[in-house]
């Protein structure tokens, strides 16, 4: 890593305006995180899901740090707003509800939920105005038992137990991920990318079947009596499935001229 | 990076076994990766989620590659058994359904799914004894439009509209998540009822199409150059769509050759 160049663009602006992000997202609490590219590579993470509450406690290499910067690759404004804090109970205190990330069960009574539950939980929470958060541990460490006992529940991604380890923004993607896919205000996907075009009405297609079988009649193809009904309907079917537009209905229209017509000249 | 220390440890035994994993896995297909690291990365993302058919196309920097396993993290038996293809078409050959991530729309007519949805798709092309793939582009690129023709589906990862680009092991282990969270004992979707008969390979469908683009060619319909390429690839987008059987396959063979061979006699 390129550890020598940290004099330039360390405070560039912003390129993601803060106000296009919800307010009341889960804040994300890295315990003593130990490399700054770490951290860059959470807040890119976090802006990805529409996170931006980053608190460090404790981070190693100091705060704020131009790696964070470097690896956040646009995602400035997370890092610009990042807060620091002594110790893991100052990074939590205005918070209702806290998970505990890790990779192993502890000797706790907790309850242990899904990404996919913690996402439901704090969809929930934020709905009745409490503010949650998701505590990490330092790489390849996790959390001290001290930091877990603080939170709510556990946090336990499942993943291959022959090979289990996430580094820490691959941690805060799925949690986030699956915060951003349950939220309410995401914008609907589009089934389908069809422009400047519309769907061909029944009458095109049938316009289109007929069309393919007269020359399929004229140059033999259905020839035999018993079997054609079935051939026709099979290959209606494969058509029917293809969904085809208006556009493509006039293309393949053109292929079955343009194969037919070619040896008649 | 550590570009230099290529001498050691460059086939160090894997510790993960391969025995562990389910072998009918979808294939992670990278096309032109970039930077060996990345795929190191991918490598770890893939088994973090139980996925080992790594398919690589033309990798810049060639393969195999020392940093691909340092940043393997240990997941070797990816790195180990990864297969290069000289083309994308080749990398798709034994598939019957493949999906291209892209990040943005295409002027295609392709159906667009989430993570969560091709996760549903997969398991169930799976349980029917298909095999599946997921196309990823060029780091900071993407998929070319000619290799997003050859795909089924487009598939699109929900995250926040100003700022969603992921880095390429990200991608794929949001993709991994999904599927390894579906597992395998899900009950499967029955999407489609279709007896006796199995879904095209990819090598069949190319070879259908080339067929067709042949014949298209001698007739003279793609005659003009400048619009024959995107001719051929909405031709190619409409027939996938269809989700042809190999009968169905053979069938439209006949057709073109009896709309053309008619005319020859």
């Amino acid at each position: 890593m390129t550890a020598r160049k940290t004099s330039t663009k360390f405070r560039r602006p912003s390129k993601t305006k803060a106000a296009d992000i919800g307010k009341a997202s889960p804040a994300i609490i890295l315990v003593q995180p130990q490399m700054a590219e770490n951290i860059g590579m959470v807040a890119r993470a976090m802006l990805n899901c529409g996170l931006t509450d980053l608190r460090l406690v404790n981070p190693r290499d100091g705060w704020p740090h131009p790696l964070a910067f470097k690896t956040a690759s646009g995602a400035d404004v997370v890092i610009e707003n990042a807060r620091v804090f002594e110790t893991t109970k100052d990074a939590v205190a205005d918070l209702h509800h806290v998970f505990a990330t890790t990779a192993r069960a502890r000797d706790m009574t907790k309850a242990v939920v899904t990404p996919n539950q913690a996402a439901n939980e704090m969809h929930t929470a934020v709905a009745d105005q409490h503010k949650c958060g998701v505590l990490f541990g330092r790489e390849a460490v996790g959390l001290h038992n001290d930091d877990v006992a603080i939170a709510d529940s556990l946090l336990m991604v499942p993943l291959n137990p022959a090979f289990s380890s996430l580094n820490l923004a691959q941690a805060v993607l799925l949690i986030g991920y699956e915060w951003y896919q349950l939220g309410s205000d995401r914008p609907p996907l589009v089934n389908e990318v069809r422009l400047d075009t519309r769907r061909a009405t029944k009458k095109e297609l049938i316009g289109m079947f007929e069309h393919l079988e007269r020359e399929l009649d004229n140059c033999g193809f259905l020839a035999q009596p018993d079997k054609r009904p079935n051939m026709v309907r099979n290959l209606r079917n494969m058509f029917d499935r293809a969904d085809m537009t208006e556009q493509e209905v006039r293309t393949f229209r053109g292929v079955i001229s343009g194969l037919v017509k070619n040896h008649q000249k």
